[in-house]
């Protein structure tokens, strides 16, 4: 594959998830519409100050028990892509590059053995954990919330102590910070080009780092502005490193941030809502209700989803179909003699590739994706791996999928029928993939991720510790546990 | 004075030196024009890589000598303001809050004793170089180039041997980059909220830096992709310490950028120019042939100002003839009986104080500004210090001062009238105050205003031999020699 096959390949890959390819959700929050559905904006008073004002107060206590509950699945489910990642070639290069910069060995780079300081920390995990574009989504603005926050705070903890409740109650809040900042702009800034992640990222990664911080009210304002000073990423860089880039820098940024503003380092009070402040410089729209409406009983952080597929959000449908037609079936490949799948035509449009050399090409063909999934029973990184497109009997399956584009079929379903030599046909209409709000997948559906990902890289029985630790962090005496234990040997 | 007062005079004190204020020399280059004069624009076709080509092959030899003679101006003014500003509680502030995560000593701290890595070095004296609004102006687009460019490329030359000739080309082609840069999306850009200095200023450092590194072209362009990923500063933040943040973490971001760049860390082939790039997200407007055009004949870096006076623009022209007038007449406080001067509605709608009471509001009354000038020949930042504003002979003065709006004074221009108790008057018109485009600062005004800055912090055979250091670092076998010797005993 040439360096431009692969070029065009990881810009589509990156392309995938997209807001055209999950529109269920976005519709019935309500926020995808058009100008003429736009709900009636607050008025741009003291929302830098409001939204810090409930950031210094909200405590643990005051989270509902499923936002705790999303909380700790979000934790979950970043680690696991953080550690699964951290091998990757961007990774590696930007360890590389930055360590003769890195100050004290504060804090661990999940997946490795090097300890950086807590920015450039912060930095690499936040990479590490978007590399495979399989973190986790809040789908109304699709921003990647863990990255930015998560990476930030796991590393600020092995720097001064940090309670387990108090760790979520930072994850919650940051979360809910670059969600709804994230909201407030939601889709226009997006459209003109930003990559969203970062942009409301650095926002989540100071607020969370600044409740750690213990800042005061006007700190807590300083640090948002600060933050809103460092946008990060642009679409364009879509299919390069420069993608994962993006969390990695928001998470550093919002400690910059946060840091500074811990020590007085000043900015204006009113950064996110002023005439020539961060919402009207970046947006063309601004609804300041999504920010600073219903704090602390509305809860964005209770919508995040987790990918269980390590590929598009076009795919999931057809491969959650075929690993439940499998599963129930004690299906092997030598049964099948034809699976035919009615999709939507971006299926086709985007993941069309009949035969996929490479893993990452595997990422675009449906009909690896379903050949794989009815074989293996799985969509992880391993299913899209070089071995696995190129396993005879994969290959061999893959060249008996047809998918056809059917009118009615939205991007989020797929019919699927699989007929067997012996005359049977297997059905199974998907309206909701496993992993969407509608049906999220289930604790047990993280923890196979979780283990697919970090196999390999961190010893088993750790894998066992890592994800106790996290479904219990709120017990935990010190968060940092969870970033010390996810190193390798 | 109250918090709320300080901060609406430092917000005043940063909305001085904009385009309104500077109109003669932007008509003159024809950039401030509405839409309707705007030129043609270029074609959106391989920007960054033809910036990139450029920048890599564009060697020392290949300056003219006036742009030579102006990056060295520019090198000389920089150091000046950075030594000057280097104990500002911002700075004391930053230093306290970054030391905890400093790399190894690598970098000087311009003025100070302590030693950062370079990326944090960078942002440091990026800090300092702006805390008095008195550093170089690119008055086209309200740049100020040095402060991104040649914080990021003095912390690198301690890092790794640069000659003085290299170092010369990379700041004019870093000083070049962000100039051509901000004249492709000003006024547009600057007008819905930017801080020109930080977003365009980040692309500066990582230009001068990878130039320094000796980037390949493809290396070049991402270096210019990871830098339009991290734009910094909104306008919002002026008058706040955020505002001296904005240069300072440009240069980091440039650093940063190139530095990843150069272990073949990739983003895309046009984050500059590409649908969902640079200059498409953040600005209304895009004229490539500002990057593009010319590239090697045309030079923004020829056209870099300087500041002869630590106050607002607006404030100059009468500061200018008050100092002629003194010095031609050798005039002493005793001599004036009053002092009458023509003013745009500008001077006394920002600079209408009459009775400052701190140095800081001396740089908001024009009573004060013309008095201290005729009695101390200077209007450096000691000419705005809380002893200025209360010495008994200048408040007294300032009591005779007469300013009178007058239709047909342009914002650049006086017309100032002496009257003495000997009957006398003395007058002058200035059309075009020292330190502008048309009558540039002289090389022994540059060593005045460098002195001024510099007594007190560097000690005084230090101040000629870091001047006469940068006058001749085009012969300097290691450019580093200029920062060291400029930090404090």
């Amino acid at each position: 594959m040439s360096r431009t096959d692969r070029r065009t390949l990881l810009q589509a890959a990156a392309a995938l998830p997209l807001s055209a390819l999950m529109p269920t959700a976005a519709r019935a929050e309500g926020t995808e519409g058009t100008p003429a559905a736009a709900p009636k904006p607050a008025p741009a008073k003291d929302v830098t100050r409001r939204l810090a004002h409930y950031l210094v107060t909200a405590g643990y206590d005051d989270l509902p028990a499923n936002v705790r509950k999303e909380g700790v699945r979000t934790l979950l489910n970043w680690v696991g892509v953080a550690i699964g990642g951290s091998h990757h070639q961007t990774v590696d290069i930007a360890v590389a590059a930055l360590a003769p910069f890195s100050g004290p060995a504060q804090a661990s780079l999940f997946g490795r053995h090097e300890r950086f300081d807590i920015m450039n920390a912060a930095f690499i995990n936040g990479v590490s954990s978007h590399i495979f574009d399989y973190d986790d989504t809040h789908l109304k603005t699709i921003i990647h919330p863990a990255g930015p926050v998560a990476s930030a705070i796991l590393a600020l903890s092995e720097l001064q102590p940090v309670a387990g409740k108090d760790f979520l109650n930072a994850l919650v809040l940051g979360v809910e910070t670059e969600c709804r900042i994230g909201n407030a702009v939601y889709p226009n800034h997006y459209d003109v080009g930003w990559h969203i992640t970062g942009t409301a990222g650095v926002f989540g990664s100071a607020a969370a780092v600044g409740k750690l911080l213990k800042l005061n009210e006007e700190q807590m304002i300083w640090a948002l502005g600060l933050a809103a000073s460092q946008p990060v990423g642009l679409r364009e860089s879509f299919g390069s490193m420069n993608k994962s880039f993006n969390p990695g820098r928001a998470a550093s940024n919002g400690i910059f941030a946060a840091m500074l503003a811990s020590k007085n380092f000043t900015s204006s009070e009113g950064m996110i809502e002023a005439k020539r402040g961060w919402a009207n410089t970046i947006s063309t729209k601004q609804d300041y209700n999504e920010i600073t409406g219903d704090l602390g009983t509305r809860y964005e952080a209770a919508l995040n989803t987790y990918k269980p597929f390590a590929c598009g959000i076009v795919m999931h449908p057809a491969i959650d179909a075929a690993i439940q037609l499998r599963n129930e079936n004690k299906l092997n490949a030598d049964q099948v003699e034809r699976v035919d799948l009615k999709v939507h035509p971006l299926v086709l449009e985007l993941t069309g590739k009949k035969t996929p050399r490479q893993g990452l090409e595997g990422k675009f063909s449906i009909y690896h994706a379903v050949a794989v999934a009815l074989v293996e029973g799985a969509g992880g990184e391993k299913q899209f791996s070089d071995r696995a497109v190129n396993d005879p009997t994969i290959v061999a399956l893959r060249a008996k999928v047809n998918p056809v584009v059917t009118p009615g079929i939205k991007p989020e379903q797929v019919d699927m029928t699989v007929v067997l030599r012996d005359g049977r046909q297997l059905h199974r209409y998907v309206e909701h993939a496993i992993g969407s709000v509608e049906v999220p997948m289930t604790d047990q559906q993280l923890e196979t991720k979780f283990s697919d990902l970090a196999d390999g890289i961190i010893a088993a029985p750790m894998i066992r510790r890592v994800m106790d630790a996290c479904w219990n962090v709120e017990s935990l005496p010190s968060a940092a546990e969870i970033a010390k234990m996810s190193v390798s040997a």
